[in-house]
Formats: C-alpha cells, sequence, structure tokens
C-alpha cells in the first residue's frame, strides 16, 4: 500500500508537524450571502429505495466513495459547521458520492457546486478542500456506519470520507429550495448522535487537534 | 486488515491519496514483550483529593496540560489500542501531566518511560511520537472533559493531547506492578463510552483518516 519513497516522504513531514498545533482561519457567518436555486431533485424516495440502488451500484462498481464537506463559519464567538437539512429533519453535510473513477476532490467540488453554488457561476466550483478529517465504513447494505474495519467483515460496502474545506472570506451560497443550509455549533454537534448521527455528532472530535483564528471583521 | 475495501479506497484516490490518506504500520502483539517493575506510587487518593490536587496546581501554574500516547498493535488482524488498567477497573492511555514549561513531546517521552520501561534502560525514553490527533479541555475542576471550548468559559482548567506513538517492530514492555498493559480491539472501544469513557472511546474516530499496514513477522 503505497511506494517505498512516499512513505519516507510522510515520516519526515510527521516528525516535523509532530508538536505543531495548525490553526483554522473562520469568518462571520454574516461575511456570506446565501440565496436559493430551483430545488434538487432526490434520488430515492424512502430508505428501502437507497438500499435497492446501493446494492445494484454496489454490483456493477463495487466499493462507493462519499465524500463531505466540513466548512466552518463564526457565530457568537464559537465555531458553527454548516449542515443541510432535508425536510426539517434529516441533517447532512455536503457532499455526495463520487462518480467511478472521479477523485476525492473533483468529486467534492463537484458536489459542493450542486448543493451550495449558483448555476454555471463562474465561481461555482472554486472550493479549497483540505485535509482529510475521518473516514466512516458500512460494512454492509443495510448496517450503521462505523470508523474501522473489522476483521471479520470481507469488503465495506461503502466509505464515506470528511474533508476539511476553508472558505474564503466571503462567499455566496446558492442552496436548493428544498434544502435549508443551517450552521450549528460545535458544542451542540458533540456527542448528540441522536439529532445528527455518528459522523456529523463526531466532527468536535476530528477537529480538536486544531486552533481556530476567529476573525473579525 | 489488508481488506479489500480499505485497498480499493487507495487506489480510486490515487491523484489525492499522497496527502489525504497516510498508512501507519502496526506490528503484532507477539513482536513485543511484556515484564513487571515495582509499582506506581499514585498522588490522589481518591477524586476529591484530585480536584484538590488540581485546584492548587491551576492557582500555582494556570491551565496544565496533560499528553497521553496512542499506541498500536496488532491482534487478530485488526489494530488494537494498549491500554493501562488501574485497580482492575479505570482505563487510561499512557502518559501524564507535563511539568511547567515542558514541551509536549519531552514530557511524553518521560511518561512513556515511567509507566512502560525499564528504569535506567538505554532505550527508556526513546519514543516515536507523531501527530497529535486530538485534544479535549475541562472547562472546570470537576467538569468532564470536551473537545472544543465553549465560548462561555473564560479560561479552560486541564488540557489532555492524544499523540499517535509510533512502535518500532520490536520493543520490551516494562509495566509497574500495579498496573496493567491490555490490548483492546479499535471496534470494541467505538462508541463505548460507558467503559472507557469520552477520549478513549473516541480514539476509533480519530484514527479514521489513516489506513494500517499490518506487518506480519
Amino acid at each position: 500500500m503505497g511506494d517505498d519513497g512516499r512513505m519516507h516522504a510522510m515520516e519526515d513531514d510527521e516528525s516535523a508537524a509532530a508538536d505543531q498545533i495548525r490553526a483554522i482561519d473562520i469568518y462571520p457567518l454574516s461575511n456570506y450571502y446565501f440565496g436559493s436555486k430551483e430545488p434538487l431533485i432526490f434520488k430515492d424516495k424512502t430508505l428501502a429505495d437507497r438500499v435497492i440502488r446501493m446494492k445494484s451500484n454496489y454490483a456493477a462498481y463495487g466499493l462507493r466513495t462519499s465524500v463531505e464537506a466540513v466548512l466552518l463559519v463564526e457565530l457568537f464567538k464559537h465555531p458553527h459547521v454548516l449542515l443541510l437539512q432535508i425536510r426539517n429533519s434529516i441533517f447532512n453535510l455536503p457532499g455526495g458520492r463520487l462518480r467511478p473513477n472521479e477523485s476525492d476532490i473533483d468529486g467534492l467540488k463537484r458536489k459542493l457546486s450542486r448543493k451550495l453554488s449558483a448555476n454555471g457561476a463562474p465561481d461555482a466550483s472554486d472550493w479549497e478542500v483540505g485535509d482529510c478529517l475521518g473516514t466512516w465504513w458500512r460494512p454492509d447494505f443495510e448496517t450503521l456506519l462505523y470508523p474501522h474495519l473489522s476483521n471479520n467483515v470481507k469488503g465495506a460496502k461503502e466509505c464515506t470520507k470528511l474533508f476539511l474545506v476553508k472558505l474564503p472570506e466571503n462567499r455566496k451560497f446558492i442552496v436548493p429550495k428544498n434544502l435549508k443550509l443551517i450552521a450549528v455549533p460545535l458544542c451542540q454537534l458533540h456527542e448528540n448522535h441522536k439529532m445528527y448521527g455518528p459522523v456529523i455528532s463526531g466532527i468536535p472530535q476530528l477537529l480538536s487537534k486544531f486552533s481556530f483564528n476567529i476573525i473579525e471583521t
């Protein structure tokens, strides 16, 4: 897994970075403009539809990878994560499934543009994709996601990767009318599995190695 | 793990893989030798003693930082985390509090030597400290730990940093007689707050951005 050259290079990076805590610049929510566009059509009406589609896709393409973005803004001097809410209930990170052979970064930019940018805007796909924060695995079609693979599982069916996406100082978010973009503070996400599920409620932990520079403008 | 799922994930990513998914080499538990040494004397007999000592230390030195190590071994083809068990109940990561002005890395090496090495052995403090995986904060003396600081908290009282510490292919662990060193699989830690607390039960998430090279020897 990975050639020798690359492995050595990584070890060098690691020792250099070992004692540093990286700071992320975050900007006030009020720096961003929020508008809306035509609704997004969802492929799956029910969970059963989703399982059927997941199975046929797995048969055709094997493991499916989803990529999701952690976008941060400041509100009340506290970091907030941007979530998309569907039908007043389900919360999702912006993102989605990769096409076959699509790279993580290209796919995430495409999905972010589709869900958060005006169609055809010049900066639609201009997103700064940073670190991979974590990976979650779905060992079988109808199971929950886990942050590890068990050794008794032959092959995972789905993999979800979370990336930190750095926002510029200003940006327009243009969101499909049937989705709501909301900002939720880290302290509300932490351990709140019931409302946000295991992936989103774990974000405060995944971000805990960073410090935040809250930029007042 | 040598698992289909993870292998595909690596291949699909070629363009982005270099800086996105890092592999950690882990070696079988049987590569390591485990011995014991004289018991460690604990400073606090009860939780109340601990709070009293924390308060007087805070008054004298301000925010106190603890550093803890995530050490990984392979068992049954699954990554396991090494934990120290005290009095058949509490589980801890190996580590402890820094001295005033001590660096994270120096302090962690000192603590690992004290808890896991033979006293005075030539390689006692030879530990390869890698990435900071996460940080936990104690906003007040008697509260739980959180992976974020709330904006209504003036100053945290304690901070705990988790570091990945890479084990060599072979090593002797010499553990105080009143502690037990045990290897617990990631799948048992995940979401098991009740037994391991929030910090240890979150380790599988913090490690989920890495892949594991299980080295058969």
